[in-house]
């Protein structure tokens, strides 16, 4: 939900968009599929998908085969790292997009990372992106040139229920997207982990019925 | 030469290390054999090697197929980005052992930059390195928990010389390193690209020959 909102954002902008999505081992592959219909769908000129080694990411209820609660666990409810937190993963995927962007002469980078529903996650934070742009700034032969890649994270302090409406207005089909961590063998969402949770409010906020599928057509509300 | 060198570095120190190196696309995969050799030889109990998508690090001269310089290019002369740059490598790098650190449980990663003989390189600067750190100090879990992982870069001001003089009074043992950019297909060092021009020095200023192979024994001196 949230990188299909970037995404339609930054072609709101004007931007010329290449797409990135990761595989790092994460038990709910199915939100590569639907980024692939989502790219295709809108257009985007280039996709692709990136394989990375699962050992270096493991020990998340991500990665791992354990299985994600059901509900927010009580050390989310407090503000502490979720079991869902995955090992440096942002720092990964933005290291990886600063060389491509290198490469295919980008100086953008769009994440959908924010920092309002997920505060326990620490590199979804204000100045965690401030710290990797400054990185950025010395990293590259571009930057070092004097066109330092710009990392772009416009969800950072929007609520889901903000993103939502900002997305409809943008015209996303959110019936593509794909947020469970622990969707069933049919790929349909559960509803009852944190992205279920998080997600469903959001709409809930706007008014909606989530368009996606779930287990059960109930959950939807 | 750097790694295994920072390699000995840190188990002098009491660490007891995980080795990781990279297959990023680069032509010279001759280094991935020696890294193995060496990583068996030093008896470090874990050595992986990690494969990257060479589609995020392509318009190198390392990982493309045009031919490394047999002399060193002018533009490397004058202090501009070499043409072996390759495209936010060590990023790449660190922030994929930032994620290992966290998973196996260690606090610190060494890494083989060194900023005097390859001044060009954007991401081998003391400033690159400290950045780097900031960005650590905000990324994981464990930094936030008040862990964090420190990026040890022992070799950051040392020469190639002062680097080969330390490693010998550390027992490495360099015929089994590979730095060429360029090998014959014996896997015989070219004895003309940068990497050899600053290596081969590095060993004359230490009073000795090289003990690697050349394509050319005349070349060692």
């Amino acid at each position: 939900m949230d990188s299909t909102t970037v995404l339609y954002i930054a072609r709101e902008e004007g931007f010329r968009t290449y797409a990135l999505s990761f595989q790092y081992g994460q038990q709910h592959t199915r939100e590569l599929e639907s980024a692939k219909v989502i790219a295709e769908n809108a257009g985007v000129p280039s996709h692709i998908i990136i394989s990375l080694d699962a050992r270096l990411f493991e020990g998340s209820a991500l990665t791992g085969h354990s299985i994600v609660p059901e509900n927010r666990a009580p050390d989310e409810m407090t503000g502490k790292i979720p079991s869902t937190y995955v090992p440096a993963r942002n720092t990964v995927f933005l290291s990886m997009a600063l060389a491509y962007s290198e490469v295919i002469g980008s100086h953008d980078i769009f994440i959908g990372i924010n920092s309002l529903d997920y505060s326990g996650y620490p590199d979804c934070r204000p100045e965690y992106v401030d710290a990797f742009q400054k990185l950025a700034d010395l990293a590259t032969r571009e930057a070092v040139e004097g066109n330092p890649t710009r990392i772009q994270a416009p969800l950072l302090n929007m609520t889901k229920a903000e993103i939502i409406s900002k997305g409809l207005e943008l015209g996303v089909d959110y019936s593509l997207t794909h947020s469970c961590y622990n969707p069933d063998r049919m790929g349909r969402a559960c509803g009852r982990c944190d992205a279920c949770i998080l997600r469903l409010q959001g709409f809930r906020q706007n008014g909606m019925e989530d368009p996606a599928l779930y287990s059960s057509r109930e959950l939807r509300k």
